[in-house]
């Protein structure tokens, strides 16, 4: 498997060193995967790359929260990996239904062409952490999905939910998608739904305002 | 210390967690400071939040490379937190010698305002991260300040050198800065005068290539 790109690398460079530094290059594809969030004060489309340095970051601040034990680094590192997939498969909504139906046979088919680049015990090792994230077995991968959810709430909830409203979304589509901060942070959780329930006074979610 | 932002966070939220959201919705400024870097295929100009996950995940995949034994965690965080303080004292040009002249002065000042508004726990921890990163004085510091070299290195070597270019930059300004990369790692620094060499051969940058 060799990489898309054209990292341009000088002659003579061992295999493995090679093999690495392509992967190096083409990851920077994360970088134009746009999501539909946007960033604080009404600004442009957030990247996946963007988007995943600052789940990690929010992670090694708000770990504490975590209910399970967690380490730190190893849920940082799910963070940071976890939408590579997506250079090859795009970005699939969360209230897109139909892109939902063939998302995960695109992330498969990514995953193996762009851990290929790497060498072999390398490309095991970065779709293992992939697989952990996507399984959501262990607690820093739920703790991970956490923050993949609570980031772009943040964000939108400063844009007084523009997102949402762009896209008609109901405050029990939000909540159905929320089920990992409830495994990993009673706190957090809390959180979340404080958040949707000032959303939906606002009226930038659709549903009604519990009493 | 408040931050500028507007979070728009519910009322009710404990003290600690409501200083570490707005934290959170402070650091997504990050994603607006440009630097001088294109991404690959002469792309737009590559932000600092893009630059800070591209290093994270590299970190993971070139330790090896380290001459010295690292904690690849700890690496990857200082990678993650290295140029937040950016989102107040801007980016300064590796090779804007007027800007380096006041860019440690506007970088302290902007980490007391950024880690502020933490708790002082957390403000104390996220401060001591950046002095360490800066002052390189462990292997995860050199290892990552190597990742900081060798990211926009690998990303304007694939772009034909097309940053160097257009600032007429010097190959002995390019290896001044090397400084860590050779510190860190033998193989990494070999890479590195491979990819200068290369570029000076194509005539991206100014200088004599070696015999």
């Amino acid at each position: 498997m060799t990489s898309e790109n054209n990292a341009n690398l000088p002659e003579g460079i061992p295999d493995r060193l090679r093999q690495q530094l392509e992967f190096a290059v083409e990851i920077d594809k994360e970088k134009n995967v746009l999501r539909q969030t946007h960033l604080t004060g009404h600004g442009r489309r957030e990247d996946d790359a963007e988007h995943a340095w600052h789940m990690a970051v929010m992670a090694a601040v708000l770990s504490e929260y975590s209910d399970e034990e967690i380490n730190t680094g190893h849920t940082i590192l799910l963070c940071l990996i976890h939408d590579l997939v997506e250079i090859y498969a795009g970005d699939t909504y969360a209230y897109d239904e139909e892109g939902k139906k063939t998302q995960k046979r695109r992330e498969e088919a990514a995953k193996d062409k762009l851990f290929s680049i790497l060498p072999e015990d390398q490309k095991t090792y970065f779709a293992d952490l992939f697989e952990e994230f996507e399984a959501a077995e262990t607690p820093e991968a739920r703790f991970a999905r956490a923050m993949d959810n609570l980031q772009p709430l943040l964000l939108n909830n400063s844009n007084d939910g523009g997102d949402w409203r762009e896209h008609g979304v109901n405050v029990d589509q939000v909540e159905g998608r929320q089920k990992r901060t409830k495994e990993a942070s009673k706190s957090l959780y809390e959180l979340t739904e404080q958040i949707l329930e000032q959303n939906v006074k606002k009226g930038s979610l659709k549903g009604s305002p519990k009493e």
